[in-house]
């Protein structure tokens, strides 16, 4: 029936029937090899993705694969990219590992990648090595007072600044080559030892680990900006590339990292940028200490990185929708990772797996059929740039943008077992309290997983009192990306995670390293898989409450409280010195007043209307302003130079004052420079936020 | 009942009370004074929209006026603009006219604004004059062939180039001032005299008579760019303003310019810059002939204009749907004239006011209410650049491309009566064809708008044979700009006009002249109002058509036959060089393919539904497909230089071959030049067309 709303039972046989030893023996075979994006072992993935989806008593009612010619980065395999400490008479000192210590016959595999950074330049740099901390303009600011870093090869640790903004923001200084390493202190809680303290004793990682990752600032393939990347899409010139590094850079661990920065001569580097190592941090002569064997001797990158243009796949799979065929649920996880990826992406991807196996038998069987069609995507290409998920919404823009209700990214399932960690639109938080109300937290029959959360994430919301925090979606953190930034689809990102009060790890410890294994997760991540199995709970509680709910179970007044806060922010931090400038902030405090007013009509029209009695096409319209709210903050020109985001709201932010982020970063920047001409930009983006949140009220209104 | 289909009772009803003599008193009432835009003129007829709107017997569900702050131009009344030539010895041997002769008192109106170049800068250049034919690019190269044109006074006749484009293109070449002037070959048909051959005795212009207008390139406010112009909305300081003439620039009538021109040394023009007049016209020497009584003189323009903030009005009127208010019907007219307007818009307002007349009776006695919303928009400020319709796209985009079925826009409603002309969206073909059998053409108990027009205008179509030419939207000559370009709403432009076998004047000829006016139009536009009454027949029709069909009368195999006459100019024009250059047009084949077997598909679909009797989700689903196809044409990337042109298909284009505009233009770029990197512009376009059509292809297809 066109009124049927959402089966509370389906729901509880759903819970009941996500079983963790599924979950654990997808993650098996989706991790039996390395599956690198375009590898032999990622063509393995796409297939056992299509089986499992195409399996006649458990699949979906359609999958296919759909390829894009991307552009990726490699290493030459047969010319592995070299780390060397060479003296003045070019006699080579110390060579840093090529490859990560096995543990275990899976993390010795042929098909493991030497670790790298992906986008870097091939090359020769050899110079004097100094430290730079986290890479930060600020970093390389605080070095240069006091040395010329001209013809430098700077050692950088993992944090603070993006991956390519290490080395982006080297260059115009003149450092010539970045050496990045993870310090112990950022990921290991200090601890350094094999022989007991890290990987196979722990989850901590080993001191030959390396980091890999994608050396890039945009998302999406580099060569087609805003073109799906067919065949024949046209493509920019590799030189016209931007947001990578501009000269060679290589990753190490920290057991290379350690013989390079403990001879380091120079002044002491400020406290701040110490690490775990028990030696004082210096800056560089630049060079090593005349007392260190490495005295006079320079540091010599050999990078042989190639770009090259592979076929990369996406795995499709959808449930067809029985009466509103033409709203989509997307579902999406990558399925690319670096090496054995357990934990990224295959948690996400063996949390998938037992999500469509519970459904997909409903349906096989005749069972159930959802209200809207659900799409999964099991993307390709993510660990270089979002690729498979952004060129999708190149391709098909229209269409999603027209009908996708919401986007549902499970990348890393489980980052930890502690607690559930959600980011997302404002819009989608009553949906996800629903669900986590009815999933019980991993290891308790009592405790769902919202009690269990709001004990470590939480705030105080003005209208529903002390409720878990559902963080802003204002990164490009995963795939989610170009759904919310650049299609405007109202999205979620699901995860259990940390106790912060047990480590402060940037991230789990083998994060995009050799031990992302089966092993290191069955062991140190979620033994028993209860974890990822309360993930795939609580997603597939959220997506089945999307795709069957008679209103689409979106809260448009919870949106008008994350907009008050951002307005509260700017007003608290702007106003003053607005005023001084001539420049009301009136318009935008209307506007976000005018969307509150909106949004609690629309909600007393929906408590006051007997929807399973209203014409289908009443709850239509309602659904589709709830639908299309999050669009309606979409403006293309916003931000012409941060590609791929068109939110106004949500869009990435420089300045650290948490509030709209054009505003924000257009203030930051006059407060710098005090030129008219960057005042102006301030107003330019008060209007555009007022003129944004204005014609997001008018969609809520009265439609005439 | 949700699923009543269009009444044809209530359309031959709608027909038949459409009346003459109201549409005339209409026009009586608008043209009683002069209203240009934010005059007290322009006020009063505001005043008049709103009680008409209002009118408790005939009036609609609410009406109101909307607001903006637009920059505006005009000339000082205290110190008039002056065209003069001077001789060496400062003396003034001649002065144009300030003021148009009067005929009848409404053009001796104190109201009357003295013609000028809406955003010519003020100033006072002097020097020599030429003769620059229409003031093209290619006009001002021919002439700086033989002599220098720095510091000169360039004359140019309306035509060929736009109005802005004359002054823009001469600067470059050292010009200081421009005159322009409508040749009697272009508006009269050759007729000079106001004895016995131009109005008050016939049509055509009398020799004082100028054409005003508004020099621009882009439409909507010139300061607001994308914004919609509030009081406190950020505005770019006006020297950033483009598109308008860098130098001062003044109109005149051709009793002045013939003294002028006839005057001037140097050698002859060519054949075709040569116009009506009984001289020979020389290009200048530049100055004029020595024996000339103006031998070595100057001529002189003292321009006073000036920019200016004005409050400018759109009045909005709507009648409420009762089974899909959440859909719209947008019909649109502008209120501004230059003068009296009694064409230029008051046609079009007489007519839109006798729809509201008679739909607004139907809806006050409880008769009928459509089941979409139709919303009426008067907007202000079209003179000045299209500003009333382009800021209120710019403050409701989300919600009007969300919900907008169709814009239908009559501005100058009937500018001859001899046929009708259509220029609007493929899609929208057949609900004309359809609206214009039901209308007789003025005159006729037999013979229907559509036979007389395909008299006028045809064409033979691949699918349905000879049928009459609706002609593409690629312009933006009136309101529909914003709607089909910038909001990509299927949009429509209708009117009455001329026998082209009877005259060859550019446009009527008191066009934005002081003699537009009710006496000039009652006698030689349209005696007795019949052509009013046949386009308010005709689009009213459409209008209900639009309003009350089940199915939204649509069709999208008529959009693939465009696209297919597109791809084959293309292929014809650009294919061989193309691949020559290794770019290959396959895909752009492949996706218009595509488009036409998922058209060919819908079709088919709807064709075996019985529509009636399916579910109102069903119905709304395929209406949802017409209504956004073509949106989904719209990149707002494609033409970042191009303002507020989003539409990959009907963006205006500078290159004559008649396809794909982003192409187009590249190609002729490219082949002018030659060089790889505008070949790879080529390319680009083509990525950008193809993906465009294939995205819209895939909203077609089946929707899951
Ligand atoms: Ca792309
Ligand atoms: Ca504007
Ligand atoms: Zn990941
Ligand atoms: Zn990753
Ligand atoms: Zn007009
Ligand atoms: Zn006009």
């Amino acid at each position: 029936s066109v009124s049927r709303d959402v089966d509370e039972t389906l729901i509880k046989r759903f819970i009941a029937e996500v079983d963790n030893i599924q979950i654990q023996e997808n993650l098996r075979e989706l991790t039996s090899v390395p599956h690198m994006a375009t590898t032999a072992g990622d063509e393995k993935t796409v297939q056992y993705m299509l089986k499992r989806w195409r399996d006649p008593e458990s699949g979906l009612d359609d999958a296919w694969r759909e390829e894009y010619k991307v552009y990726l980065s490699f290493p030459d395999h047969k010319s592995p990219n070299k780390v060397t400490v060479v003296s003045p008479s070019d006699e080579v000192l110390f060579a840093a590992r090529e490859k990560e210590k096995a543990y275990e016959p899976a993390q010795d595999h042929p098909d493991v990648v030497q670790p790298y950074a992906a986008y870097s330049p091939a090359g020769h740099p050899k110079g004097k090595l100094v430290y730079a901390n986290q890479g930060k303009v600020s970093d390389y600011e605080y070095l240069s007072k006091t040395m010329n870093l001209t013809d430098t090869i700077a050692i950088v640790r993992y944090g603070g600044a993006g991956r390519a903004a290490k080395a982006i923001n080297a260059a115009p200084f003149g450092v010539i080559g970045v050496l990045v390493y993870t310090d112990p202190l950022d990921i290991n809680d200090g601890r350094m030892s094999d022989a007991d303290e890290t990987y196979p004793h722990s989850w901590y990682l080993p001191p030959s680990g390396v980091e890999r990752g994608s050396f890039n600032t945009d998302f999406g393939d580099l060569l087609t900006p805003y073109l799906a990347a067919k065949e024949h899409t046209y493509r920019i010139p590799e030189s016209d590339i931007t947001g990578i590094p501009p000269i060679p850079t290589q990753p190490i661990g920290f057991e290379d990292a350690y013989f390079l920065i403990c001879a380091l001569g120079g002044q002491e580097a400020p406290a701040n940028w110490q690490g775990a190592f028990n030696c004082s941090y210096n800056v560089g002569g630049p060079g090593f200490k005349t007392t260190s064997l490495f005295n006079s001797s320079d540091v010599k990158l050999d990078i042989y990185n190639k770009g090259e243009l592979k076929n990369s796949s996406n795995v499709m799979g959808v449930i067809r929708g029985s009466v509103e065929p033409d709203r989509y649920i997307i579902y999406g996880n990558h399925r690319d990772s670096w090496v054995h990826g357990a934990i990224d992406p295959s948690s996400g991807t063996s949390v998938m797996l037992e999500i469509t196996r519970v459904l997909g038998r409903m349906v096989k069987k005749g069972e159930w059929r959802p209200r809207r069609s659900i799409i999964f995507g099991s993307w390709g290409a993510e660990e270089f740039g979002l690729i498979g998920s952004a060129e999708y919404t190149e391709e098909y823009y229209s269409k999603l943008r027209d009908r996708t209700i919401a986007y549902i990214n499970v990348d890393i399932s489980v980052f930890a077992n502690a607690t559930l960690r959600v980011q997302g639109s404002p819009a989608a938080q009553s949906v996800v309290f629903t669900a986590t109300k009815q999933v019980k937290t991993p290891g308790s029959d009592s405790t769902s997983v919202y009690d269990n959360w709001i004990r470590f994430f939480n705030r105080s919301s003005p209208s529903h009192g002390l409720v878990p925090n559902v963080a802003f979606l204002t990164g490009a953190g995963s795939d989610y990306a170009a759904f919310i930034h650049f299609l405007g689809i109202t999205s979620m990102d699901i995860a259990y995670t940390y106790d912060r009060s047990k480590t402060k790890a940037r991230i789990y410890p083998a994060y995009h390293t050799a031990y992302d294994t089966f092993d290191y997760s069955s062991k140190y991540i979620d033994p028993g898989f209860t974890s990822h199995q309360t993930v795939a709970r609580t997603a597939g509680n959220v997506l089945l409450r999307l795709a069957d709910s008679l209103l689409v179970p979106f809260n448009c007044s919870d949106y008008a409280e994350s907009l008050e806060q951002y307005l509260k922010t700017a007003l608290e931090n702007f106003n003053n010195r607005l005023a001084e400038k001539g420049i009301s902030m009136e318009p935008l405090k209307n506007a976000v007043e005018k969307f509150r007013t909106a949004a609690t009509n629309l909600n007393l029209m929906i408590r006051d209307s007997a929807l399973a009695t209203e014409t289908p096409l009443k709850v239509r319209r309602i659904n589709d302003q709830l639908m299309l709210l999050e669009r309606a903050f979409l403006d293309p020109l916003a931000f012409p130079e941060k590609f791929g985001f068109r939110h106004v709201i949500w869009a990435s932010r420089s300045s650290s004052v948490p509030t709209f982020p054009g505003l924000a970063d257009a203030y930051a920047r006059a407060q710098e420079s005090d030129l008219p001409q960057d005042w102006s930009q301030v107003h330019k983006h008060l209007s555009i936020v007022m003129q944004a949140v204005e014609g997001a009220a008018h969609t809520l209104e009265d439609v005439i």
